[in-house]
């Protein structure tokens, strides 16, 4: 309580006016839902990358192989606050209130976990490309331990390969959080439905956008700002946009997409080996070995001999 | 105490240096002002988010009307750490050391903390029909739940809510160190000075900045890379811009704004129901229903056989 | 462990499975290298923010030249914590396990910070002209106060001048670890090579990339969005960039570069006084006191006078 009977008042009246905020539409119906922790997901995504780079975020010395065994124990934490989140999620979604729904909810949680782990191996395989695709790709990397410790594109593919595994399986919710953790860090969004191959290197990234339908091949490299989007979108008979087709674009294995530029609609292919310059706006597929180029224009440029630093 | 006497010696030498930052100009003369804390706002902003989603954000259960007494234990914390702060801020803004300046500065803040906690369920009808915009809005958002939980344009929105709240009824400080909280973790920079309409939906949000003097209707909806800007601002004698005239554009309702697009002046007004296209350009006004789109010109492409895939 | 022995065996056989992340190349024969902790660093950047700018971040009241003992405290706590990481960079740097280099990597480490500790006034004092020149370039800027806690512009420059102090002494991981944790909060991405004189306004800055072999003079002002990047680079025989070239454009002082320009190339020099426009595209060099626009082209407009609000 506060000291001034003014604000206890108004606290009062505002708490009995706030209602449902409009998430959760069964809300009347199944106030026992469980609810989704959105830090609990952050931090989960904190420990996974501590596992997958255990020299560089991990707890201490690097795993070697199973035989070090506090690390081996921050692993069965992280995996039981995953399946707990994960479990929530999936009685969520299906709004499971009876005990067996609630039991079939939890047992499809528990398949998605155990595939993320089991794919954990092959998923390191994938970052280490990834680490090597950045430290060759960028004059600026001194060593691969600076990009895994100062390069956001490293934190974004990972944090991404894990979403995408376990959207893959049909996880609900977790996936776009953790993949909305790494935008907030980054500045990189990547829809966890994106299909993404081994070795792909992001610089800077702040804006880069690549949507739920992509499909992205080997050592493929993006700088900041680039958009792989949709174009349009079909809308139902209720004008609202049908959901679940292909609208974003592919693109093959070694292309190079410079800043700016966006890409846009699901039947866009570029093809392998692309250059695709910075600003370039493309909404059609171009073969491969392409160059694409946009007609910046030369700017208009006057000068006053007297500039502001002789004023 | 180090145990490198040369560290402790800089160490010193470098304490007496360090002076004024330069952010107190009347530092000298009422060292005894009160500080205010960034991170307690961050807290708060973290704490109003749960208070408005109850059923994602929140602690526990729904509120439901007022029955879930541990939420509203948490309220009430809320409430008096932003006084606190509200009352550190108007004491800041006002120089106010003496006890009477000191107490109307006090007694300002908690009228803007009143007005606000008057207004949350008034944000929160709003909010609703953001969460509902974003849900019709994006054929990739599966559930109003996962718009809640995942997508950065409703934590933008919802901060900015609060924060055009305190901002109106003259709140100094507090409402910008919210708004720039949001745009640390969104990538969405609104200042809490622009006016906006419920149904307000931002996709993706990296890069969108919304100007001091925008007014934006009703189910407006932004891509990233957005500018609702100034074109140019008119300077005092001494050569620095004029505070507080309408530097920024109006947005009527309906209207969608796609990726990259930028629209200046305080005099631009976008007609409702426009679509303005990626990347455009736009410094004069449009009238309601204008299709507006950029000349993107069609980009060079050359093909190399070869390409790096093949070599 | 947990209770579903199918989790327990998949975290055994991912744990056996799971082996080096690719980052430390030297991993089999250097164990026993030390680590780098990314949170302490970031910590760190909090902890220099807070001497830096006493009066807004600070611990308590301003320092006053050394008489507030709490605040020197946290300074001796800081620095001790910044030495340790140091060391560790150093070791870690030079793959050092003898005694002799282990000391050797620790002497050059505290090299390191002892000459960032005797240049801390100097870069307070770089930082109140940041701050006079964001007041002065920003007509929604109310006071200095906001500046300092509500402008990324700020932090983003606070942290590249510690970060640059400290990679000019030749401290390896460290600075550039700094960097990216500024990028992380404010979407500035300032390689940590860049040098930057007083005076310096980034306004918004979301999307913001500064290349490491940068040069920019004082009072310069930047928007959103703007890139002062690589044009190309040469490669080595392997295919591989080759590092250290100058890469990025020089800015003179006074020069103004509004949001999304793009400036590329070592050899670029933007004279001084030179204001660029938004969205311009610019590899070459302008002489002092250009105006340098793009031909935005009118876009295409098309009015269609049914719009969805009416419909």
């Amino acid at each position: 309580m506060s000291t001034d009977p003014r604000i206890d008042r108004a606290i009062s009246t505002a708490f009995a006016a706030l209602s449902n905020c409009g998430a959760c539409p069964r809300h009347d119906d199944h106030a026992d839902l469980p609810h989704i922790s959105q830090r609990a997901v952050h931090d989960i995504v904190d420990e996974f990358i501590a596992v997958l780079f255990p020299g560089c975020h991990g707890h201490g010395r690097p795993a070697m192989g199973g035989r070090d065994y506090a690390h081996l124990g921050h692993f069965h934490t992280l995996v039981a606050t995953l399946l707990d989140q994960a479990q929530r999620a999936c009685v969520h979604a299906d709004g499971a209130v009876e005990v067996a729904a609630v039991a079939a909810a939890h047992e499809r949680a528990t398949a998605c976990v155990i595939d993320l782990i089991d794919h954990l191996d092959a998923i390191q395989a994938d970052l280490r490309e990834d680490i090597q695709a950045a430290y060759e790709g960028d004059p600026a990397a001194r060593s691969t331990m600076e990009v895994v410790l100062a390069y956001p594109g490293i934190i974004a593919i990972a944090v991404h390969r894990l979403a995408h595994r376990l959207l893959t399986t049909g996880l609900p919710l977790i996936p776009r959080i953790m993949s909305e953790y790494a935008h907030s860090r980054t500045g990189i969004d990547i829809h966890p439905g994106a299909a993404i191959g081994p070795g792909f290197f992001i610089d800077h990234g702040t804006g880069v956008v690549i949507g739920e339908t992509c499909r992205i091949g080997r050592r493929v490299k993006l700088y900041q700002g680039v958009t792989l989007g949709a174009l349009s979108f079909p809308k139902d008979a209720d004008g609202n946009p049908v959901k679940g087709i292909k609208r974003h674009p592919d693109v093959e294995d070694h292309v190079v997409i410079y800043a700016g530029a966006t890409i846009l609609g699901g039947d866009t292919v570029i093809g392998a080996g692309s250059v695709i310059g910075g600003n370039v706006w493309l909404t059609h597929s171009v073969e491969p070995g392409s160059r694409v180029y946009s007609h910046q224009g030369e700017p208009e440029i006057t000068t006053t001999r007297r500039s502001k630093a002789d004023s």
